[in-house]
């Protein structure tokens, strides 16, 4: 990119952006309020330190925690009145309002953004050029926005390997609720239950409990400032769920032919639903047959097997490890094209390996 | 075991407790209603077809479809008045009232049973002798139950190889709603909920959502039944699972500190509920610590890094691989002892291997 870079908070995504754009030679600079951090990312090559005498910045990328944005991004558009001005945070709509409401037409030049990369981990240290490799990033124009600030915008996504994903920011609220709000909201209520059963009880969950609640890990501080900074859209949505939680509790309790249709109405919904989730490349998740295999608990085992799938020539798509309680073996889920199971099946019993239903 | 043996039920769980019993040399007689099954179960080396010259048998498998178990152990109790008598379905209130109310004193000879292990494939063609092996294998003695006679069950279940868990009836019904019933209930409706998005908002999904709705692809038919038989407990559980959902929806309604607080609440009573399920060996889950490596799409990449790990002499105690929209690399996740983890991410870094936060 010719266009001249500078990152406001160089944290673990403004640092990563950075490092992507520098990859391509773009001039970036940073800033940080935290001098560590900024010496950090500098020292990481994301770019150097912002100083007064550097020409004017033609983006500037506001990496701050949440609920700074909105005061930084107003202080860029007016600091900087030939630059085009993105965030990267999780939240939209509120954020977009904020900044139309105080700059005035200088909010034309603001597009919100939300790339989908990144852990619950902060700082520079952790910052990577390619994280944002493939993965999506969510841009928000809005009908207030310049099409020449918005090619702008996709050529720095597009610069650092995302693949950009325009949503009105309503929208992309709706959908983070959707996909990744409301999910933790029940997998932690799911997982809160677990308190309140007796250790027999809990030593009875199998994978599919373990799946479900994985997310319920998360860290309660940041989530809890995601939850109320998307409320609105959240509510929403768990309104929804609520709503079908109770017809699947009436439709249980009335009992006999209720109870059964009731209950599969829910789960073909469910499959339908989940069907429609994007696969490794794109396709549809049930695009794949899974292979099962014993896989004893001895180091190197698992590495054994893999040499056994190269081996083979077959190219897997996904691979999953079931746990049960104190068991000594490993039950390994090979995910590949539907075609190719037979052969894998086939190749991994000649060479020995156990499979499993 | 000197015990004889009769499998009533020739499918996946009965032809496998079969071949486990057959492996230990225990004398099995099968039957089935279907003469295929049957055939194809005796040809797998699950034991013999039962018929009447045989002795009678001292311990009688029920392993018919849920809604047939009753019948058949009421039978079972009538026509082998030596015998004990125990199940495998997977709700087990129902059936131990029914056969308490239908066989009299003959039902101190029956104990409910429910091996965890399984998949939704049915078919003695599925059938494995390790299927139970170091699986919880729950026993549902009851007041009326003979000590003689649990003992002679606990040595069945220890012949397969599975781990005897004891509960009361009505309490491993309340473990498998909260365990398994619930989530799959709210799996599905989450996933159900993605029926009414957008393309572009489903198109956001990450590892998180996947993970939450997995379950979701599971069978209608199937799980129609499961939680109609146990809709009482299930019931009990979504209703509580319904009150804790109102609570965050009015939490996050009233906006400010009592969203961030109610959130907060939430999302760490679910951290302290996912830290009490078993990991691998027994042991707490959030004893491993994780290194994240980035993996190119190529046939054999994952057999590379597998290598790379026993290579480096250390032992794997998970591996989960991350998916994002349309992504060629792969992001591998390998837990392994906290102590292990410097080591193992030095040594994958010195092999050439690309780590992520």
């Amino acid at each position: 990119m010719s266009a001249r870079v500078l990152i406001v908070g160089s944290g673990l995504i403004g640092t990563s952006v950075g490092l992507a754009l520098r990859a391509t030679g773009t001039e970036v600079s940073l800033t940080d309020i935290d001098p560590d951090f900024l010496d950090m990312a500098v020292e990481a090559g994301a770019g150097e330190a912002w100083h007064s005498e550097l020409p004017d910045p033609d983006i500037v990328v506001v990496a701050v925690p949440p609920r700074l944005v909105a005061d930084e991004v107003a202080h860029a558009l007016q600091r900087w009145p030939g630059a085009v001005v993105t965030d990267v945070a999780s939240v939209k709509g509120s954020i977009v309002a904020d900044v139309d409401r105080r700059s005035g037409p200088a909010a034309a030049r603001f597009i919100g953004g939300h790339p989908m990369a990144g852990r619950e981990v902060a700082g520079p240290s952790a910052a990577v050029a390619d994280l944002f490799r493939d993965r999506p990033w969510v841009l928000t124009p809005t009908h207030l926005t310049e099409p020449q600030w918005m090619e702008t915008v996709l050529e720095l996504v597009a610069s650092t390997g995302a693949i950009p994903i325009e949503l009105d920011p309503g929208d992309h609220d709706r959908a983070v609720a959707l996909t990744s709000h409301a999910p933790q909201v029940l997998a932690s209520l799911l997982a809160g239950r677990l308190n309140h059963a007796d250790p027999e009880q809990v030593l009875v969950s199998g994978q599919g409990l373990r799946d479900t609640v994985r997310i319920a890990g998360s860290d309660p501080v940041l989530w809890s400032e995601i939850l109320a900074a998307n409320a609105g859209a959240v509510v929403d949505e768990l309104r929804c769920l609520a709503g079908d939680l109770q017809r699947v509790i009436g439709d249980l309790e009335a009992g006999g032919d209720a109870a059964r249709g009731g209950a599969y109405r829910a789960v073909e919904e469910g499959r339908r639903g989940v069907a429609r989730l994007p696969g490794k490349h794109g396709a549809a998740a049930d695009r794949y047959r899974a292979v099962r295999v014993a896989v004893p608990d001895e180091p190197g085992a698992l590495a054994g097997l893999f040499a056994a799938v190269a081996a083979a020539g077959v190219n897997l798509e996904d691979v999953r490890i079931e746990h049960a309680l104190g068991r000594p073996t490993g039950l390994v889920e090979l995910s590949v094209a539907p075609r190719r199971a037979p052969v894998l099946s086939e190749a991994l019993q000649a060479a020995g390996w156990s499979l499993r239903p």
